[in-house]
């Protein structure tokens, strides 16, 4: 079956397919902030209804978090899973967004027209690129050239919790040929990516506690111990002066890159300057004697993400705190265990504790890097693809974030993943004024429909 | 005149007082966050009412910040200036006080009749305790025994800015032959004390900021600087590992404790264990070579009294955050110049900051440490009288809060001051659940009474 209808059908459904995501991302699918439970709930349950409108046979699954939806559609080899997630995370500091990030609309920028709202990227407008897709597909050929399976979490911006277990009770549904997974981004504006190495992640909360209450400093001051100087110690100490990180064996696992790899990374010329200036910086942090791409991609990091103690009001409170807390994640690459490395990570805080003060470690899960196996000839077919759309050379690459579905794809379905996405690295994933650029949202929906046709020919 | 009516008077006019106070407590007059500032101007208009009451003449006088009352009434020599503050600390967090901190009530414990509610304590109950001392002087005799001026601040809990200018523009009207200030302690539930030395403090604030915004730790971590690593590399290197400070010069102008002071202090056998052991705790922690009383008394300190940066909320957020601040403050004693050491913590932190990190010093500002003049034959009149109230001989102590106005007194008007109080160890000044004992309420007007016979007599 062709693809060119299919595209010119995009083109024209462009302004419908930008109206459905407008009403999918105004839903605040927030799944780290109990309050939003319900939220999560309606996300999955618009999916369900989208995925039937298309002719797919779809449901919410229930887990001990936020619900799974599941679809299945057409026929034939290959069987692909296709993955992407409907939480987003919270929209946080809401005084530094321009308009609502629950509101969300296309607006005109001097970089082009943008989809403006949180979870535009990360991951709404990513997924919708693919079911999109999917939907001209049918409306012009009447079926798609291929069994696909939807799979969607409401869970991933919170740690995936429930992902392991409903992989494993659910293995046979959804083992298939090959896993699409659309969450992550371009190489460069020009330049679309399949990222084919990933790191990994343990994610860490420390807890320190002191007195029994908040003490006054002046009368407790000098005698009583203060938490927050045990946890500067402690994260202080996390890395040495040359960016290294600290913990026993945490480098036990991690390879060099290979010459090879290094060479071909060499050759992107990667502008390390432009790419900081964007966000306001000149100077590369983190291990001196690594190039900026393996300090992104190849190499581990420890990365204290939020801290809080005493009083963080307006003014002055001079009060000696019963507790201080941390959230530390750690990138992971190679063969780096999340297990050891949170047991080095709990030893490095105990051996710092002073009589009087205890921690608690209320996280320590994790998930391996991922490397995935690119002589299978479905990923020089999807370059093509991508090349095609894109007119534009694609690139196997790295990529710094933690994607855990893609190893779990590997370890429990046994399914190779192949991760492609349209993200840019102005996105503002996480943070204020999220956006999705509306090039990456049509393109990236032409882009699958070429990766489908790719896949299926012959 | 006698005191002995006046007392008698105090006894049954208990409940009263309880009453005016418990209005006064209700007024959630919190310097330090500006949406309690109408709260704060009720406050001052209800002490002028009361004053008023007495047969004062009292006014509330504007300042930039909250407003001071000043009350004069009575004739004779010494002219005695009365100083209190009417503003509270915050009452975060409200989870953990038991009831609401505005509205107070009195409780019976274990220990005997408690006030409840924030300021009981600090500073609302001890500066009525003078009050009302007056109130039933008045009442028994028709006039006070002395010229007396009150001075209320309502700055005092968020470091009083206005204090000094308005000490210099009204010096004629406030200076006085000794100033009484009730805002400490006694030294234990028996002993009553006049405080003769305080720490001063240095207030400061540093807020570190990195890249233009919030960034994804697993786009950018390992590559951008997080200024969370940085602070915690700042107050780690406060202290070293003996528990002193390592800023600059720090040291200078810090006598040692006198030979004789120190055998007084080790005569008063301090139980550190015993008030470690109220608040959980079973070590000392600070300088290592320094008894418990040196410490909370003699020794300079710094406290981060508290520390923000990046998401704290519920679950996880891989942010890279673009901003870290902490509040520290410095406790100073002997000659130690608040300017030098502000120049110090700045110089500190600005020596620690890698390239792209900036700093900010929103605060530092200081009050340096004040010695009383205890040859002055109104400390031994004072402690006479305090003695014959508990039956038990008063002594004079150090403290290791800071009262900066006992200076400005000193520095400003030229006036003596004198600070007794009548608060405990366990009142939770600053902390959840604030209370003042009903003793000390009681006793601390009685207290006033001979002291007022004292300093008047003959």
């Amino acid at each position: 079956m062709s693809a060119d209808p299919v595209l010119a059908r995009l083109d024209a459904d462009l302004p419908q397919a930008l109206e459905r995501l407008m009403t999918f991302l105004a839903i605040p699918s927030i799944s780290t902030d109990p309050a939003y439970a319900a939220d999560c709930d309606r996300a999955a349950d618009w999916l369900v209804a989208d995925l039937k409108a298309l002719g797919a046979t779809a449901e919410k699954r229930a887990t001990p978090g936020h619900p799974m939806v599941v679809g299945h559609i057409g026929e034939g080899a290959p069987h692909l899973l296709f993955y992407g997630h409907y939480d987003v995370q919270p929209a946080d500091p809401p005084e530094l967004w321009h308009r609502d990030p629950f509101d969300p609309a296309v607006e005109d920028t001097p970089a082009g027209r943008v989809i403006r709202g949180r979870g535009a990227a990360d991951d709404k407008g990513q997924l919708m690129t693919f079911v999109e897709a999917c939907r001209a597909w049918i409306a012009e050929h009447g079926a798609l050239p291929c069994r696909i399976t939807f799979f969607f979490e409401g869970e991933e911006e919170s740690g995936s919790p429930s992902l392991v277990p409903f992989l494993r009770e659910n293995a046979d549904e959804l083992a298939a040929d090959l896993a699409l997974v659309c969450d992550t981004g371009m190489y460069d504006r020009k330049t679309p990516s399949i990222v084919t190495q990933l790191r990994g992640m343990l994610r860490e909360e420390v807890v320190l506690r002191g007195a029994s209450r908040d003490l006054h400093s002046g009368l407790y001051g000098g005698l009583a111990v203060n938490p927050i100087h045990v946890l500067s110690r402690v994260l202080a100490d996390l890395h040495d002066d040359t960016g290294r990180v600290t913990l026993e064996g945490f480098y036990d696992g991690v390879a060099e890159t290979p010459p090879e790899v290094r060479a071909q990374w060499d050759a992107l010329a990667f502008d390390a300057e432009g790419f900081l200036g964007r966000v306001g910086l000149s100077h590369g942090a983190g291990e001196r004697d690594r190039t900026a791409l393996e300090r992104l991609w190849a190499r581990p990091t420890a990365e204290v993400n939020g801290i809080e103690g005493g009083y963080t009001g307006a003014g002055f409170k001079t009060v000696l705190p019963a507790e201080a807390r941390a959230k530390v994640s750690f990138r992971l690459v190679g063969e780096q265990d999340p297990e050891a490395i949170h047991r080095a990570f709990v030893d490095h805080v105990e051996r710092r504790l002073p009589p009087d003060v205890t921690a608690e470690f209320p996280m320590g899960d994790g998930a391996p890097a991922t490397q995935m196996d690119v002589s299978r000839p479905a990923f020089e077919a999807a370059r093509a693809a991508l090349s095609a759309e894109w007119e534009t050379e694609a690139v196997f690459a790295g990529v710094g974030g933690s994607i855990p579905v893609a190893g779990y794809f590997q370890s429990v379905l046994g399914t190779e993943p192949m991760l492609i996405g349209f993200g840019r690295d102005d996105d503002a994933l996480h943070s204020p004024n999220e956006k999705y650029d509306l090039e990456s949202f049509h393109k990236g929906a032409r882009s699958w429909v070429r990766i489908l046709e790719a896949l299926t020919r012959g």
